[in-house]
This record gives structure tokens, sequence and C-alpha cells, in this order.
């Protein structure tokens, strides 16, 4: 008998279990990267509005509430519905509106303190026409990014969603939101901060004339991007912020300096399928259904799709150096090894054996695979597909 | 089936009840490119077994049932069993043996006549030793595609396969196998042709040395790419073909010259979420998460996500020229038009209505969505996450 009572999983027993691609949740990593999160949040003196869509689960969400939050993000309708059911009741869909489901909105608007976007007067009118209850608005400004929201400086148009605003009685403008994915591009601290710092300014100044159209000055600046939020101490200015992807963190955050590779807190257990030392290569049972087909390019123009672990008595270890996915199908990955690597991994790998993926964008290969596993073994939910 | 008794509803009927990305399925040309295929094989005397995860679902596996398939191709052990449980009998797991699901393997060896990969002699050990039932085994060769299998023309690797094969009892050869996935680089019907002829050419040696070495006169040829089996209207010198992808198509078939536009049979309904005119750019609802985000390059470098067409009274028409998705986001597509086209697109597209997107890889773009909506409103439902 175990001397413990409810012994925990080791993790040896945990993959010996594994016999397919699996998504292996570090808790540990997991609650750091929350908890670092809400400090800094509580220390700036900013909302922290974490977005769910990365994890997509209740009971993840369940560790944000024991960080003290209590307002969050989602990406769309279905996702809100699914966390307003679990206990959520501040929730924002950072997303445009999407007219077609205005029954499923007014029904969310209802039963949760509801936070939409707009950047369209049209959608403004057709929200003020149709909403039977209040819900609180938020004019989306593109602040660089050129994704979605009102340009930062277009005057007029500002003009033209406050005007629509003033003859609505259900929407109550709280500020200006945008999502600052230009930071993405960014490859140092001081090319983030850079960005970040105008994306500010870009959005106070938005802000500002907001106010003074609409005499509201209480109106507030909410960003969201991860490596904004990740590597800058302070965030003057900014009275939410939003991020999502800090949760797991991957591979694409770690090139742009917004992580350590000890942060990322999700990898792919692969099965090995072959082994094919003339091309120094192996293939996984892990591919583009699992994975994900978002990539980082490599210096030499190549494709990288992942890097891979070993696993050790407690977690998976450091990357391999030299040892990268180059190609996936719609379930092979092929793992290419430098020359100097091949002998090592040669040594610690065969056909049969589990090793740890680092996946390229942790968002992506959650949604495919739809559950996690922690490395000691307990099982956590996602929300259906939404 | 039940379109007497049930009249069928009109395309606009279905499509005003779409509020979110969802998969439309083109009933008519589905069943064409199903038809073209399997006469095909009739003509040229070759055994069709079709890949099905392109669909994943029983009930389309049950059009192919009707156009008179009875073997069809998987790639995973838990998608044989799915088919498996609808009553399909002789299956072949296109993918390297995963030697973790060996108790999976061996339980669906007793109930369907079950095809296997291999290319490494400790696998069919491996299989030797642990399997209770029989099943065929093909040698999976590598004819220039380096993705999986043992190198054509490396005799002794070939002999070292036979060897083992030689000391198993539930192991039967049935013959070589490859996926010929260099076709996919193909522009021209002139290039594939000359990689399926030395596709072809590769496998005979191959197969030529491993009847000589097991004695056995009697192996076979299987070969598998869409782009081959639907631009070739002659296969000699083949036994077998396994495509997938043709029964949907996509823009990369179209890009090889594998398909027109017109057999393509599935795409996305998006809502039109934001739209503007100084970026001559819309926003759609319909992401990473719903196309995947596997890209063309544009001549210019830049990447193509998926192209956009607008919905006639009974399906969707041709895709507009001049108008691509150039990013995704997780939920987002961002659409970009040509100057010439802006005017067109501006008339014709409001937020709220819906376009239809013509998807760059099906296969990854049904995996994502798991429905289907056929244009006349019925649903068909796919494999549960496999």
């Amino acid at each position: 008998m175990s001397r413990k009572t409810q012994p925990a999983m080791g993790l040896d027993t945990t993959l010996a279990s594994v016999i397919k691609p699996t998504l292996l949740l570090h808790r540990t990593r997991v609650l750091a990267n929350i908890d670092a999160m809400a400090r800094k949040a509580v220390a700036n003196g900013i909302r922290f509005r974490p977005h769910f869509k990365t994890h997509q689960s209740a009971e993840i969400g369940d560790w944000f509430r024991a960080a003290g939050v209590t307002a969050i993000t989602v990406s769309s309708v279905s996702m809100a519905n699914y966390f307003a059911d679990h206990g959520w009741a501040d929730i924002t869909i950072a997303f445009p509106i999407n007219l077609r489901e205005i029954e499923q909105i007014d029904a969310l608007a209802a039963r949760v303190d509801l936070h939409l976007l707009a950047d369209a007067p049209a959608a403004i009118d057709f929200l003020s026409v149709r909403l039977t209850h209040e819900v609180n608005l938020w004019i989306e400004v593109d602040s660089g990014y050129r994704r979605s929201g009102v340009a930062w400086d277009d005057e007029p148009a500002l003009k033209a969603l406050a005007d629509s605003l003033s003859r609505s009685e259900r929407l109550h403008l709280r500020g200006v939101l945008a999502h600052a994915g230009n930071t993405y591009g960014a490859r140092s601290l001081s090319e983030v901060r850079s960005i970040h710092d105008a994306t500010v300014a870009r959005m106070t100044h938005a802000r500002d004339l907001l106010q003074a159209m609409t005499g509201d000055a209480a109106l507030e600046i909410s960003i969201g991007d991860t490596p904004a939020c990740s590597m800058l101490a302070s965030l003057p200015g900014v009275d939410e912020m939003r991020p999502g992807n800090f949760v797991f963190y991957d591979l694409m955050q770690l090139q742009i300096g917004a992580c350590a590779e000890a942060d990322i807190s999700v990898a792919v257990a692969c099965p090995v399928v072959a082994k094919y030392p003339a091309r120094r290569e192996l293939v996984l049972y892990g591919g583009a259904i699992h994975l994900s087909k978002e990539s980082l390019t490599r210096p030499d123009g190549g494709s990288d799709f992942g890097h891979v672990a070993l696993f050790g008595p407690d977690d998976w270890g450091p990357s391999l150096p030299g040892v990268h996915l180059r190609s996936l199908s719609q379930e092979h990955g092929i793992v290419a090894v430098d020359p100097g690597m091949w002998a090592e991994v040669d040594r610690s790998v065969d056909i049969g054996d589990l090793v740890a993926v680092l996946p390229v964008h942790s968002c992506l290969t959650a949604n495919l695979l739809r559950r996690y596993q922690t490395l000691d073994g307990a099982v956590i939910a996602m929300a259906p597909v939404l």
C-alpha cells in the first residue's frame, strides 16, 4: 500500500497510459504563470481580464478564480455561453460583433455583465434596435496591427461612433480596446516596449477624443497582447489587460522573448513511430491535426513546427538543440536532427517511445487536442468544440 | 433519403440558419467526385481503397459503399475503430505501426480484415510476438517523398524486412505501398506524370526484389496521392489506389491542377463582421480554428489562406478574382481585396452577410469543423475527435 492516502500518479505511470498524441499540462507552471500575471496587475492597479480562448476550460478557469480573477475575455459568443454556464458573470467578447448571433448575444446580456466591441456605426445601430438588455460597449481601436478596429487617428469615424452611441439607451460606452498583435513581430524587449508605448499613446489619443465628444471623463484603455503584458514590468496609462496565451506560452512567445522555455506549460506527448538514421530523421505520431500548422521560420528559410524534449523522472526536460519538426502531414510529424545531435537522439529514442513536443502556438494546439492530462495523470476537460 | 417525404430546404433557408462558421457540403459534387474515381478504378482494373481521413464520416462512407467500395484506408487506429463500428470490414491503416496501440490493433484484427504498414524489422518482430490475430502487411516504400517508408532501392533493408516476415506466422505480406506526396509540389500534368512514373518504376523495383526474396509472386503495388489518381487517365502497373482528398478537393489541388474549381465540394460559410474601405479589407468570423493555418504562397511571397465566393440561388458561385484571405487569427479571417475589385465587393457584401470560403486544405478544415451541412440543410455527422 502507498504511504499516502490518495497517491498522485508518478510521471512514469501517466506516460505508460499514453498511447497517442496527448496534451500534457504542467500544473505547477500554469499556476506560476497565472500568479505572476495576477500580481503584475495588482502591482500596477490594472484590472486583469484574462483571455480564456487559450485554454477553453472551466477547470483551468477555476484556477484563475482562485487567483482573484472575476472578469474574463473570450473570442466568441459560444465561448461566452460556455463560461457563463460555469459561473463567470463579467465577460468581454473580444471580437467584432457578429450580427447573425444577435439573439444569442441578447440572451447572454440577460444573464451576465456583457462587454462587446464595435468599430462601425452600423453595428451599434443594429444593437440599439435589437438588444432588449443592457451591455457595455468598447470602441475597438486599430493601434497599428491592422486586424480590426477603427483607425486610432480617424476623428470623423470616432465621431460617427460617438453619435451612434448617443442615440442608444442600452449601450454603455466603457472605453477603447485594442489588441496590439504587432508585438508578435518583435524580437526584443526594446521592440516590444516601443510598440507598446506607441499603442498606449495612440489609444490615449482616441480615448481623449471620445471623452471630448461624449462628455464622459471616465473612459478606460484596455490592451491585450501577451508579449507586452509579460515583458513590461509597469504598464502606465492602461486600465485593463487581457492577455491569454501567457497561461501556457509556446515557441512563438519564446522567440519574441516573452517567456523562458521553462515557462512553457503544455507539451504534446507523441509516440515515435519510425526512425531513419540515413536521413537523421524520426517520424512521430503527431501531425497537423494535433499540433496545428502554425510554424516559425528558421534562419535557413525552412519551417519549424515544434521542438522536441525527452522526459525526465518528473517532467519533460529542455528541448534538444538542433532538433525540430520540419514538416507535418495530417498525422505525421517529421523530426529533423542536426548531424552533431543524431548519436544522442539515436541512443535516447526508439520506436514505441514517447517524446514531448513543445508547440509553436499553444492556443491552436489546445483547440485541436480538446483535453489536458496533467503530469500526475489527472484529465482536465475543455469545452466541447465551440 | 427522406428527401421525398420531407421537402428539401432551399439554399436561402439553409443559410438563414447559419450564424457562425459552418462547413457546407455540395452533395452533387461529392457524389460526382466519388463516381469519377470509382469509374477510373474499374476502367483500370485497380482496387479502389479510398482514404477516409478526409471526411471522417460514416454517412459519407455510405456514399462510397453505394458506389461499390468495400475496402478503405484510414490514418489512425482510432479512425479504423470508428469505421469498423460502422460496418467496414477491410481496412488499411496507412500510418507507421504505433507500437503503443498494440492491444487496440490486435482487437481490431479480431474483427476486420486489417492491413498494416511496416518499414522496420523491429516493428515486424514486435507484431509477431504480440499479435494474437492475423493481419495483412504492406512494406511501406519511400519512393522519393522522404516522409516514411524504406528507401525503394535499399536492398539490404528490404532483405531484413523479408527475413523478419519469414519468421512470423500471423503477418501476411501483401505488397508494397507508398504515398507519393511529392506530387503536391507539381504544377502541371506533365510534372505529375513524371513523378508518378518514377514512383511506379521504383515501387516495381522494390516489389520485384521482395518477390525474389520471399518467393511470393503475387505481391501488389498500392499508391495513394490525389494528384496522380485524379489527373492520369490510366495507371498501369498499379494494383490498388488510395486517394482521399479528391472527395472534396481544395485550393491546393486546384493549384496543382488536380481539379477544377467547380469540383471543390466543401466551403466554409463565414459571417462578415467588419469592413474597412480604406484598407480594402473585410474581416470574417472564420479563423485558424475553422480553416486551419494551411496556406498557399502567393506570387508576391505573401500567404493565401482561402478564396472567397458569393452565394447564388443554388450554391456558391465562382471565387472572386483578386480576393484572398491574407491572415488568420484564432477566430478572425482577414480578406484582402485588389483595388479593381473593391467596388464590387463593397456593393455585394455587408456586415452580417455570409460569404463562402474555399479552403486551402479541405482535410484539415473538415477535421476542425467536425460536421457538415448540405446546401439543402441536412446535417452530416463526423466521427468524434479521434
